[in-house]
């Protein structure tokens, strides 16, 4: 199957399950299941679980549904990450995914127990893989938990913005870095293979990522990236851009993303994740500006 | 040891965990790290956690470590909810335990982060359990997510608040007894036993707890609590004093404890464990009404 569909059927069972679908009907808080939904649609390029299910399919993928569960929980952890990012006291966005933000269609209570719903049916979906895997399963759930709470994972990089003095390589490895490092670390703890030699291709990636963000909030206007823009200087926030300009920082990319490709572990599906890294620089490499 | 002292040693462990104390100096924002102990601290009656461990205990206890994990992620869940519950798009409560609400005390984003962190660092505990007692550790990972979370746990308990119709039988399972059950259920299954049996315990603890919050918000006053009261009619929930009256209350809140010691499941330790409940039955039964 192809794997946006995958990412598609296994996210729309797990939200699906979060809501209380299948539950008497006026027994679930209702607008709080409809916020769930909205936090994850439209889902825009799924990027962490692909990342996840790549390295899967190069490790053998032998437990699918644990690949696609760890896949999912990744997704929902960004997907909350985003909610509460927005929120009034952060970033006050107003649209995300060329739509208002959580708090604004639905509330501000909403969109924190959006966020908290997300978080713990992440933790959910992977500790509903069943006993068949449940080694795996539990380093599954280690995994998720160190790089998205506290010391290293977001919630830590989101922590820094609250620092006067700022450890500029902790922040960006915490902030968005973490869950890069995850996603290629699940993806082969799914399939049997071990962590670690996984975990610079993540921390490569997710360096590439911040650093074509940073580009892209530097360079896009609103309309064309779905969200607003100039928010780095608006709030004072390190970016590759103000330290290396543009073109220092359209070298950083490529740097990080042959870095990611060189550092790939040996494994059945090398070739093809190489391939999936080139595809990604294509895509993350700004064509050009498009603000003044 | 004594459960408390046990409490208290497991919650500091994993606090210092999520806090990076073992870090290099520099490398953990301090604020957000400082946030948690914060909101832990002081710890109050642990009720939840020490209803937790002496079901365990009644039940053999047989994995202490795994026990002290799920006592500790419940805690952990419950000063979550205390502090996103406090955030001014809520309650916007200014003290709690006597001291300063954590939005105030730090901030509303380090609050927002520390919630989520500490749902984050609940699960982390389990998750952490080791491969010996795998599947023990996932199916209380599975009842901590059923019971926190969406569509039943007290994340969906808050989430009524936002519904124009409330199904009040489902309102107050989620928002209070959940984590009642939670408590029951996972010391059942960290000492090997199975979780149905221990539902209704919790259930009746938790109603229990419920209506006494209920008599104390409608009846104490603010200095005594250690928090604001009179929250209930102020923010127009639902209460079992204004349903029943205070008499009434009373006497529903001696029915469900009654009920609960009834329902004790068969097990080694069920004399110590009727015993327990008997002796919070007298510390949550208001004596005097301390307001005018």
């Amino acid at each position: 199957m192809d794997l946006g569909l995958r990412i598609d059927k296994a996210m729309t069972a797990a939200i699906s399950q979060a809501q209380g679908t299948s539950e008497p009907a006026g027994t679930v808080p209702g607008r709080l299941a409809a916020a769930l939904n909205y936090a994850v649609t439209p889902g825009g390029a799924r990027i962490r679980p692909t990342i996840c299910l790549s390295v899967a399919r190069a490790c053998g993928d032998d437990a699918p549904d644990l690949a696609d569960r760890a896949a999912v929980a990744l997704e929902m952890i960004h997907c909350a990450s985003l909610v509460h990012d927005d929120l009034p006291c952060f970033d006050d966005a107003s649209f995300r995914r060329g739509k208002p933000t959580l708090h604004l269609a639905f509330s501000e209570p909403l969109a924190v127990l959006a966020g908290d719903s997300l978080i713990i049916a992440a933790f959910e979906a992977l500790a509903a893989a069943g006993p068949h895997h449940a080694t795996r399963a539990l380093l599954l759930l280690q995994l998720l938990g160190r790089h998205t709470g506290m010391p290293h994972g977001i919630c830590a990089g989101q922590g820094w913005e609250s620092e006067a003095q700022v450890d500029l390589r902790a922040y960006h490895r915490s902030k968005t870095a973490a869950l890069f490092v995850a996603a290629t670390q699940m993806g082969a703890v799914a399939a049997g293979h071990e962590a670690q030699p996984w975990a610079e291709l993540g921390a490569r990636i997710g360096e590439a990522f911040q650093v074509a963000d940073d580009l892209r909030d530097a360079l896009y206007d609103a309309q064309t990236l779905g969200k607003p823009t100039g928010q780095d200087k608006a709030h004072s926030r390190p970016s590759a851009v103000e330290e290396l300009g543009v073109d220092g920082a359209i070298r950083r990319l490529k740097d990080c993303l042959g870095g990611a490709i060189a550092s790939i572990p040996s494994c059945p599906g090398e070739a093809g994740l190489a391939q999936m890294v080139r595809l990604y620089a294509d895509r993350m490499t700004p064509s050009l500006p498009a603000k003044a």
